[in-house]
C-alpha cells in the first residue's frame, strides 16, 4: 500500500493502467502546482483525462469553504464515481482531499503522493481525513483510506529546511512510542537535512502504519500516536486562530517537551528519562514562544481535543523511550505545572 | 435493528440504558419540534443531558451551510466522541443529521427516529447520509449506519396527507422492483391513509433492509432501489432550483412512469405490464406539470446522476412486476420518447 517511487514513475503507471478510471483529478497548492506537479505530470503515462485543482497553500484552507469549493468543482465538471483523486501535496492536500474525495458522492477513490516529510511520515498513512472547524483541527472528517500511497523522496528536495524539521518531529514520535532503536538513530543525526533523513523514512512509516493496522478506529494503541499532540494541538490552534500559523512538527516538538515532563510528573518515567527527551528535542527546535498565550486559554481547548471522553482530558504520555500508554488522566495541578516547566525553559 | 416502538417508548429507554453515552443532542425540524418531540420527551427516561437542534423544515435546508452551523455547535456544546444524535424527523434529518454525525471528530454515534412515512420505509434505512450541493441531490455525503433505527407508526398522524402519500411512492417501488405480492396488496388500497398503510409499512422496509444488507455499496443490486429516481431526481432538482421543490414521493411517482414507458422501449416489459403500472401510480398521484423543464435541461441532470460511469446514463429497469435490472444505458431516443410519453399524458 505504500510504494517508493522509482524515478520513472513505474509503479504509478502500473497502478493507473490496471485500475479503470473515468477520469483524473490532480489537488495541488500553488507550491506543489510549481515544483512537483511538473516531475509528476512529465512521468505519467495513461490515456485519462485530468484536471487540476489548484487551492491556496496553509492550513488557514483546511476549511468547509475550501472543501464545498471542490466539491462544486468536482460536480460542475461532472466527476462520477469512476474519477479519482490525486492528492499531491503536504498534510493540508491529503486530508482535505481525502475528505472531500470520501463524501464526494459518498466516496470516490484517491491516491496520495505526500510531498513534505510530515505527510510521507505520518499525514498521508492512516486512512485519516479531515479539515478544521473553527480553529479546530481535523474537527470534521471521516476514516477513509487511500488506494494507495507513493513516497518520491525527491520531492523533499523542493522544502525549506522549517518543513523537513517539522515532519522530523514525527518521525522522533514514532521512536519515542514505540521503537527506542528508531529514535536512538534518529539522535544520532547532528545536521538534519535530507539526505540525514531519506534513510530513515521507511521505518517511521513502517511504525505509523503498524500502530494504525493494529487499531484502525483509534479504539486503544493508536492513541499512542497522539503523544505530544494533546498540549501541542492546542498551541496550534491557538496560533492559528492569533493569525499566526505554525508548522505542525514545530507544535508537536513543543507538546512532546511539555507531556514528557508530565509522564515524569505522574510518575510514569524518571526524571532522567524526561531529560534526556527534552534535551534531544531542543537540539533541533527552538524555543516556541507561547508568552502570548495564558495557561487558561490552552487548557480551555484541551477539553475540547476530540480524544476526550466523558468531560475528562485524556493523555497519551510515555512509560519509557518506546512505550506509551493513552487515556491517562492528568491532574489539572500537573498540566499546570508542566505549562510552567515549558515557560521556564525559555529563560534557561 | 430496526424496532417497532411500544406507547412507552420502552425499547427506546433500554437502548439508552444499556449504551454509556455521555450526552444525547436531538436534531429536529420546527414541525417535528412541535409534533414529536413532546412525545420522544415525554416518555424518554434517562439520567444523560441533551440539547436540542432544530432546524428549518425542507429540503432546501439540506446543504453545507446548515451542516456548517450544526458541527460548529456540536463543537461549542463540547460534544464528545462518545455523544448520540437522535435524529427526530424526515429524510432531511436523518440525511443530515447521519452525515454531520458521521463526520464530526471523524464520526459519533446517532440513531433515526424517522417520522414520515417516506423515512420509515426509505431514508432512514441503508446507511446512506448526505447533503445537496448546487440543487445537484445528496452530492456530498457517507455511507453510515445508524446504531438502531426506532418507528413509532402514530408519528404519521401528525403529518398532511401529501406527506403520507409521498411516501407511499417509495413503497409501491419496493413492490414493483421486488415483491409482486407487496405491489398487488398496495394497490388494493382505495382510500389512502395511515390506517391503510401502517400494516404493510413492516413489509416494505424489510424489502428495503434486504436489498441494503446484500449490497451495501451499491455495487449491484441496490442499485434496482433508483427505479424511478434517474427521471425522477432530475425533475426534483430542477423544482427546486427554480424554489418550488416537490415532495420526492411526487418526483418518484412521476419518475417511475416515465421509466415505466422506458423499460417497454427498451422491450424489458410488455406494453401491458407498463401500462398495468403506469395506470395505477396515476390513481395515487395527480399530474405533475414539466411544462416548464426542456428536455435538455431534464437530460442534463440526468448526466450527473451520482450512478452514472464512464458518461453513460446508467437507468434501474424493470423486468417485470417484482423484478428489476440496473446498469442498463438507454438510447438518448427512448429517453425523450419516455418525456414526450409523459407530457401527452397531461392532456389524455
Amino acid at each position: 500500500m505504500i510504494t517508493i517511487l522509482n524515478d520513472d514513475f513505474s509503479q504509478l503507471n502500473s497502478f493507473l493502467h490496471e485500475k479503470s478510471f473515468s477520469r483524473i483529478f490532480i489537488l495541488v497548492d500553488e507550491n506543489t502546482h510549481e515544483y512537483c506537479l511538473p516531475v509528476l505530470l512529465g512521468n505519467m503515462e495513461t490515456d485519462l483525462g485530468f484536471e487540476i485543482l489548484e487551492i491556496e497553500a496553509g492550513e488557514e484552507m483546511k476549511n468547509i469553504q475550501t472543501a464545498n469549493q471542490l466539491w462544486e468543482i468536482l460536480t460542475e465538471m461532472q466527476a462520477d464515481r469512476k474519477a479519482l483523486v490525486i492528492n499531491l501535496g503536504g498534510g493540508v492536500i491529503t486530508d482535505m482531499g481525502g475528505f472531500i474525495a470520501s463524501t464526494y458522492k459518498r466516496g470516490i477513490q484517491f491516491i496520495n503522493i505526500p510531498t513534505t516529510l510530515l505527510s510521507m511520515c505520518d499525514a498521508s498513512i492512516g486512512g485519516k481525513t479531515g479539515i478544521d472547524l473553527m480553529h479546530y483541527k481535523n474537527m470534521v472528517g471521516t476514516f477513509a483510506f487511500p488506494e494507495q500511497i507513493f513516497i518520491y523522496p525527491k520531492f523533499l528536495e523542493t522544502l525549506p529546511f522549517k518543513e523537513l524539521r517539522s515532519g522530523f518531529a514525527e518521525m522522533l514520535k514514532h521512536g519515542l512510542i514505540a521503537d527506542k532503536a528508531h529514535w536512538e538513530s534518529l539522535i544520532q543525526i547532528h545536521k538534519l537535512d535530507v539526505e540525514a533523513v531519506v534513510p530513515h523514512i521507511q521505518t517511521s512509516m513502517d511504525i505509523k502504519q503498524d500502530v494504525v493496522e493494529k487499531d484502525f478506529h483509534e479504539r486503544n494503541i493508536r492513541k499512542t500516536l497522539n503523544f505530544g499532540h494533546t498540549i501541542g494541538h492546542s498551541v496550534e490552534s491557538l496560533c492559528l486562530s492569533q493569525g499566526n500559523p505554525i508548522l505542525h512538527g514545530e507544535a508537536v516538538a513543543m507538546g512532546m517537551i511539555c507531556e514528557a515532563h508530565l509522564a515524569f510528573l505522574e510518575n510514569l518515567i524518571s526524571e532522567e528519562e524526561a531529560a534526556s527527551v527534552i534535551e534531544n528535542i531542543q537540539r533541533y527546535y527552538p524555543y516556541l514562544d507561547i508568552s502570548d498565550f495564558t495557561d487558561e486559554s490552552i487548557t480551555a481547548l484541551l477539553m475540547n481535543d476530540k480524544k476526550n471522553t466523558d468531560s475528562k482530558i485524556n493523555f497519551s504520555l510515555l512509560t519509557g523511550i518506546g512505550s506509551c500508554t493513552y487515556d491517562h488522566q492528568c491532574s489539572q495541578e500537573n498540566i499546570l505545572k508542566s505549562l510552567y516547566f515549558y515557560r521556564k525553559l525559555n529563560n534557561a
